[in-house]
């Protein structure tokens, strides 16, 4: 028996919009995020994949576009199920910096070592900087040695598997089609496992925002088909084009 | 050591406005609704009672209310749980009848006693009824003989209080700030429970609207205080009275 993993990226941020890094820095969504998130529901409604469970981040754009896909597919009520683990990956010194600037101060090497690097994180961020998350409620039952002032998608990896296996795994056995709404990186992370992906290969792995990303798993959590199938593949094509050249411009 | 309990019954929702008997037909809020849980989730903010965690009802009106006023105090990112427990009363046959009609049809002493009476249900709704949720997702999980046709505030009482001990108790016992958004008649119904209100005068009792409630309770989960206190006491001194006269005009 195969079950049924949804993964969907949050639409466009105030910050995204912005070209600033985000990381842990809690904004909202704006106007195309949310339209993105009801064309997700859409999706879900029409491919008839109406999810029993959805685990999100703590951050308010991936809550938010589940709360909207959701509301579009009639599924508000499900259970919901929240951590840290599944935030974007904490983009250390960087959060709150403009893209563009980083780039021209530090050089396209080093800015796409930070971007895309499988295992060299930014800077860290200081605690006093008025983007770190030191005195967030969100993070106040996190002993301060477990929480992130800086992360490579290594460490995003390392963070969300225990939530993978521990809280995601039992809900896919038990039959439930499942709902992971979160981040481009967190999101990268957890493809990387399912579909093995290699260091290397990862670096190139981009998802887009806002269409849901369906997985088969086998019995052994394996994906049927590798790579899953996106609910709207043309416009998932397009727009895994268009992140690519992010920031190069 | 006293811990805070604060319940939240749902803004106007697109069949308030319109006077029909809702119940558990899942209709959504409109545009004074979405305003009232906004003030609501400002009202939190400025009181500085903060849910921990947040119990919802499987209905969107109290879905949104809940999301909407814990974006306002920037609490989206709580525990969340739900039930049908936490339903509105099932209104029977009633469930999207246009009230007036109603009291028109029947007289005002019957239309009181089903709107009001603490023991006597509307007749039960038929399983057809366009307005009957035999077939709803939500409710999938039940068996058909847990599955309410009609209920009384007494039913509804019955069906509530398990889900209060078993889940909702443990979380005020834990000390998590517990936020509870639901409808009329499962928070006059727990209401009931926590002031010990008796069967006659809770027929008397209103709870407004996007007002929230709060109550600190001692460690037999008693009130400190009978009646808790609203966060605005005098918008809802003056919504209690509006509710006393709605259907009578």
């Amino acid at each position: 028996m195969t079950s049924t993993l949804i993964l969907m990226r949050h639409g466009e941020s105030e910050w995204n919009a912005k070209n600033l890094f985000t990381g842990w820095v809690d904004v909202g969504l704006n106007d195309k995020g949310i339209a993105e998130a009801e064309r997700g529901g859409q999706l879900l409604l029409e491919a008839g994949l109406l999810p029993d469970v959805v685990h999100t981040s703590l951050l308010r754009r991936a809550i938010r576009t589940a709360e909207i896909a959701l509301g579009v597919a009639d599924r508000m009520w499900i259970e919901t199920r929240r951590s840290w683990r599944l935030n974007e990956r904490h983009y250390g010194a960087l959060q709150g910096k403009d893209k563009a600037a980083t780039l021209a101060e530090f050089g396209e090497e080093q800015f796409m070592i930070w971007r895309r690097s499988y295992d060299t994180p930014p800077p860290a961020i200081d605690q006093n900087d008025e983007f770190a998350n030191f005195n967030d409620a969100k993070y106040a039952h996190l002993p301060s040695e477990a929480r992130p002032a800086t992360e490579c998608l290594k460490d995003v990896l390392v963070r969300a598997l225990p939530y993978w296996y521990d809280q995601i795994v039992p809900d896919l056995q038990a039959g439930k089609v499942t709902l992971i709404a979160a981040h481009g990186n967190s999101l990268r992370a957890l493809v990387k496992h399912l579909d093995d992906v290699s260091d290397t290969d990862i670096v190139g792995l981009n998802i887009p925002t806002g269409i849901p990303l369906a997985y088969e798993l086998d019995d052994d959590l394996k994906p049927v088909t590798r790579g899953g199938r996106y609910l709207d593949p043309e416009a998932a094509a397009a727009a895994i084009e268009a992140v690519k050249n992010q920031g190069k411009k």
